[in-house]
């Protein structure tokens, strides 16, 4: 089993915040991201935004372009979040004609995927939540967004829907926030088909141990469909370079993600601000491939039987001797 | 519907830290904390800690001494934290012997509920979860501590049993962190006697919306068995008096209590370190009814509105006309 | 004394964030703003954010603009954070040519608000700072920043310049992150035109007590030289309506503005991203009135008592009868 | 220069938490702490805890088995937190009469320490600060910390007093609870033998930055006295392995602390609540001394570079190059 890796398109586009909203680079067309992508020789596949990158008209030409560089695509993320009528939502709006328009566009997301040979769609929902206290109709709303799920889901057998958890931004508070509310969601809709995927960014700012919330999605019925990769501080959703801050939760969510046997793509969620997009983007599957190879059998084996005994110092000292090994040692002058 | 209100007894006894391990106040006898939960005129329940408060031994001496001052048994709660040998976990041991132990002390706890007639088991898992990367093994503690519980609930159909989260301390990631993680272990037993506590302090410290997490869990089946009640920063458990830093998130809570039709009590669990303790329990209660009183039906019908609106701005000027009327002006000079 | 209310222009505009760089709302003119800001009742002043509001080149025309609808100009904010040259920092770029462009920026807005009669320059360096670790090199350009401040403030001696912090957004750490730090800067600049100006969100997301810092600027030295207010859940600065989240916090606040005999503006910085931004403003300003109409002097002189003796139940009982006073109860029915 | 490493002696006792008041662990006598501590073949010195470890009648004898041991007396740290009578503050109690006792009670401990042949004060004020809003005079009690310790620090010029700072436990706010603020009254005493203690936890859990924190202490006159070491999760004090978590944090702050050369110990200060003492010290000095042999001058001069240009990527790519080499590289099957 080896790891496929992958990246959000507009990754390697302009970046923005509510400060610059121009962007803190150039804006660059989808041809050039493309070609970005196909030059970062460990990236094999895409994920495509709903009407940023893919719509109904030029979903042949996106096969074509894809094809010809070798790209695979990873998944289509319906645009639920960036045009202004979804400002208060889109599957849970109060409003029951942009609830519907939520529904039509994830259906056309659905056959635009179905024509791109794409069998993931990953929906994150941004803009789905409330920001103040008694704004909203907790039961109420919730059952909208579930029911809009199932309408879409239900129709498309043939695709998976994954559920992007988030527990803030832009809303204050989400609907799907963390994994277990997530999870419950899912499996509300009795829909075999709907899954969830872990953002390591937005599972830390949940203050969640990502690999533990792995664990327990597979537990679950195999509810883990897809995996976004970056890094931050654990406050906010910084989306970082891969590893630029945390090692060993990196090398417990991978270890586990052999364990319970995910075979789905390792994909590159980023907002390099003020970086080099693909340089960024490199960096961090390097990253994952470096961890990845620390994970030998013998080495898993023996994280393995520290699982088990559960002592703190085995542990840290085992990975400190993976780290930091006496091979390195020049006394320090 | 009136609210009935509780309080955990050892919150009027001495109360310690790591750094004051005997207490920052003198040990008080469970005669005088009976004596002093009596004399708070808004009290009538308690709730007793199997070991420290109650045991096989005195049930019958405790019925007595509860039924003298008119206070009912509101729930029990096992000691599964405050012993060497549950120091790193109890139904989720990974040692079976302790968590045959975990078993037998919650059945005795139960049998004890039982001789009281009190219907409700509170169970903590404070030690249940881990702190480091790498030391457990999420799965298989998890399905431990899944089958713990279903053993005794399975017994004791007749008690209830109320799984109250929290996201750490005394470890630095509990198992049953969140409301919506606690939930799905509670759907999993497959038991309806089995449903979850919202401690709010809990709830606030692992960034939820308190009023969210009570309406979901109603939502799930009627699965809110039980609230403890306190404030905090939102940090950590800083167990502070009910009221003293967050106002609108308890009115929102309330309001969502009684529109969910909970009927069950509204028990204070503080930690008045530093404060006389039955002034700081009385006045958790004195808060809590001030909230209650402003949530006359026109009140309760304004709300119902406001949040069918979803205007910020409505709202905000709603509670802030509640709290700060013109009949409070006077010009400031 | 008497509070005086005032608003960032821009408050009043479009709101965008990452997701949505276009916007919630539609554009807004310039003038309309003012417009709105005028016919907000209790609003007296604006501030001014260099290039967007205010040059010089329209600087004769915004003097009589303002004039006109009786608004006084409060502060000017030079634009140090909105455009792409200053997007890895001003003052304390790594680039000389950009520090230098900060500088000549800052004595341009420094002669229009002579010009405009304002004595206030607030510096919100959102764009100093750094986002990686080993990124920085945390004295040097420590020393950059505080000489660029250096430069203009002693040139124009005549003007007051306000740092106020943030501990991120958009950078992961700010320079002027806290009030500690920052106080030691401007300390550091030996000048006694630099002061500090907290915004109350900002602080609240610094795990400050806001009432704290504010009384420790005064302390040394009588640094406080403005306030920004808006709410937010402490962890991110989400800018929302003042007091719809926290209110003893701000009585607190408030009557320790009054203590230290703060007398300059109480300026709204809000976002309110799906709100009619004149409501939300208002709503802001009649809620920070309603505080301080409970601040009588009678009031005044009880909470000295309370803070002298200390007993948080004693305080939590005085404020709960402010806000939830018998006078208001009809029983729960 | 080589690093020096010491630990806290009751690091290695028992262990407790407010829910396990008798702790995790056995009793462990003074004497056998001190053998444990001997036997760890890279500790060199001791901190000892006044009262608990250290008193008038005992320094003879606890000089000569700190000697027979060669083991140095790195600090001593007055017990101003572990008893009733600092329950409510130290320095800056309200009562004038704890006032004094907290600088008798150093004043004692500094006369121990020039006994000892220790230069070194490490004054961590837990008691000092507050819980709750409008609890506290925070200039009349910020006086009154500093006068207590100009009292002390201006009586002892031949020895050094490091604040440590915290921003919470076991208050809710610490006076001395940032970087910032800390130096801002290490300044504020015009003594030069009055510096900071950075304690990486506390640090971390203000989101500050260390290595930045120990840059601007060093670049405020020197300020930098002391380094205690140990490791969490960002938001409590857990008191962890040192790099149990985090590790480029940790290159970041030892890169620093040569860069500025500091020369004082790098104590071990742990909670290993439910781990064996001597093996979790011990792994926290290994993995000290790991991270320092990376630090080799073409290292340190490469991680000038990189800050000098600052390119996330190119850091990032450096740190895994170091961590994670190709000779590790077995491919992944």
């Amino acid at each position: 089993m080896r790891s496929k890796y992958s990246v959000i398109l507009g990754n390697l586009g302009n970046t923005c915040d509510r400060f610059l909203p121009t962007g803190y680079k150039d804006k660059v067309s989808k041809e050039e991201m493309i070609t970005m992508a196909a030059n970062i020789p460990e990236i094999k596949g895409l994920e495509l935004v709903g009407t940023w990158d893919i719509t109904r008209e030029n979903v042949k030409q996106m096969k074509q372009m894809l094809g010809d560089h070798g790209l695979a695509c990873v998944s289509i993320i319906p645009d639920l979040f960036s045009q202004k009528r979804w400002g208060s939502g889109s599957f849970s709006s109060k409003d029951p004609a942009i609830r519907q328009q939520a529904i039509d566009e994830t259906r056309i997301v659905s056959e635009v995927a179905q024509e791109m040979g794409c069998d993931l769609i990953n929906l994150w929902l941004g803009q789905d939540g409330y920001d103040y206290p008694m704004q909203a109709h907790y039961a109420r709303e919730h059952e909208w967004l579930v029911e809009g799920i199932v309408k879409v889901a239900g129709e498309f057998t043939d695709l998976r829907y994954a559920l992007e958890y988030k527990p803030k931004e832009p809303r204050t508070h989400s609907y799907q926030a963390r994994m277990g509310d997530t999870l419950l969601m899912a499996m509300e809709t009795e829909l075999q088909n709907v899954g969830v995927c872990i953002d390591v960014g937005h599972s830390l700012m949940a203050s969640e141990n990502v690999a533990e919330a792995a664990v327990l999605l597979n537990h679950y019925g195999k509810r883990l469909f897809h995996m976004h990769f970056n890094d931050n501080y654990r406050t906010w959703d910084d989306d970082m370079i891969v590893g630029s801050l945390h090692f060993v939760e990196y090398l417990e969510l991978l270890f586990w993600l052999h364990e319970i046997g995910y075979d789905g793509w390792y994909s590159m969620d980023l907002y390099p601000y003020r970086e080099n997009a693909s340089g960024a983007v490199r960096e961090s599957v390097l990253f994952l491939q470096g961890v990845d190879r620390l994970l030998v059998p013998e080495n898993r084996e023996r994280i393995r039987q520290l699982i088990a005994e559960g002592d703190a110092t085995a542990t840290a000292g085992f990975v400190r001797e993976l780290i930091l090994p006496d091979a390195l040692s020049k006394s320090y002058e």
